[in-house]
């Protein structure tokens, strides 16, 4: 059955200014590769998982699973996993090309942050459902509503103060997968460590392309 | 080069409210596919597109462009050519089993909103970037990154009070592509309409799931 909908209503004056502020937060945020190992509430975590949990999905299936590890000796298995596989695909994997993309930004395939950082979030999407009876059912759009959802969890970590760096590891899902012992039917999408920036964190000098040069109106 | 980075760090209690309040806020977002004709300040749109390029990207390539349509004759044109295919695609390429998926949330594909919304935000993912010189560049993960940006903007709107329902249109994107006149290296990702929910919106009855089924701490 259908239900009415009527959300808050702002009037324009607060709808401008709302859109200013919230551009100026989201605008603040930058991918953070320096993160500091204090401690960050848990309950803070679960919220913004809650957010992300909010997000729209391909005929509602919801198709996303999101691992909070804070357990240490998972996090350094992590990193040997992640490690282990990033060297590869900087060596052998990316070729030279990408290698150079990115050597402006300087990532290389150590990543102290994931023993540091208090959280690291495996966010899974989950390529099918099991429908009761155990039949398989199609998740539609899956990749596309989880990252959807993971945008969503970032802007819901900058709304916190809290810093991450997005990241696809390329070739470590199944490995991964095995580690955290998600079903088959899970694939890794993105892990995110999360916490406060380290009190000397840098990031690359980048910059955004002007309204202008992304946006089009007809 | 890189720079110093200190974004503004808030006292746990401020921390766990602000989860609070912004997951209510985004808990409340739902997709309406009933949208009322009242104009939308263009400026409250721009600024929800500036928070949309703020997304982090594979590599910084930034591979989105946002279409914003709000011409009647081409938001007709747009609903002419999405009706068309999506007729196609209930009766023809999803199959029975997607059209019973979609029948609880009563979607058809008679899409009167796409002449009534004040704007239609077509979201065109670059799958890849011409350097200077004329050579294609690699953009990376582009699909992933363009969703999260959606996610972004899907929070932007939701905090101005504006409603969209997420769409990717099945089949629709090359007619749509040479409609807006878009290059060849753009792939429309998503359609959106956007605007005040009108004043009798109804929504599915759909629930959540509860963040102990979305959520794993390790
Ligand atoms: C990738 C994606 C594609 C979608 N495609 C359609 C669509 O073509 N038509 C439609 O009415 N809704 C579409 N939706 C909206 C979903 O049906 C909706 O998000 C879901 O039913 C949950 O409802 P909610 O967004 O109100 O929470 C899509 C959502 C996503 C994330
Ligand atoms: C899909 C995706 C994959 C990414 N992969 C990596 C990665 O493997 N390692 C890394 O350090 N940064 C990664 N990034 C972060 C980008 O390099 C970063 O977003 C970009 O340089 C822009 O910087 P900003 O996020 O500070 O605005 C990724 C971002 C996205 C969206």
């Amino acid at each position: 059955p259908h239900v009415p909908y009527a959300p808050p209503r702002y009037p324009v004056a607060s709808m401008l200014e709302r859109s200013q502020d919230f551009y100026s937060l989201m605008n603040q945020r930058r991918s953070v590769r320096f993160i500091s190992p204090e401690p960050v509430p848990r309950e803070v975590i679960d919220n913004v998982i809650r957010t992300a949990g909010t997000a729209p999905s391909g005929a509602h299936t919801e198709p996303w699973t999101f691992v909070v590890v804070s357990d240490p000796d998972t996090k350094h298995e992590i990193r040997t996993i992640v490690e282990d596989e990033e060297e590869v695909n900087y060596r052998q994997r990316m070729g030279n090309k990408w290698v150079k993309d990115l050597a402006r930004i300087r990532t290389t395939w150590v990543k102290e942050y994931l023993d540091v950082a208090p959280y690291l979030l495996l966010i899974f999407k989950q390529t099918y459902g099991i429908a009761s009876g155990g039949k398989r059912k199609t998740h539609y759009y899956n990749e596309i509503s989880v990252s959807v959802s993971c945008g969503i969890l970032l802007a819901a970590l900058q709304n916190v103060g809290l810093v991450t760096v997005t990241s696809t590891p390329l070739n470590c899902g199944p490995r991964l997968r095995v580690l955290l012992q998600r079903p088959a039917n899970e694939k890794l999408l993105m892990l995110l460590p999360v916490g406060y920036p380290s009190h000397d964190a840098t990031v690359p000098d980048l910059k955004r392309k002007p309204v202008e040069d992304i946006m089009v109106h007809i």
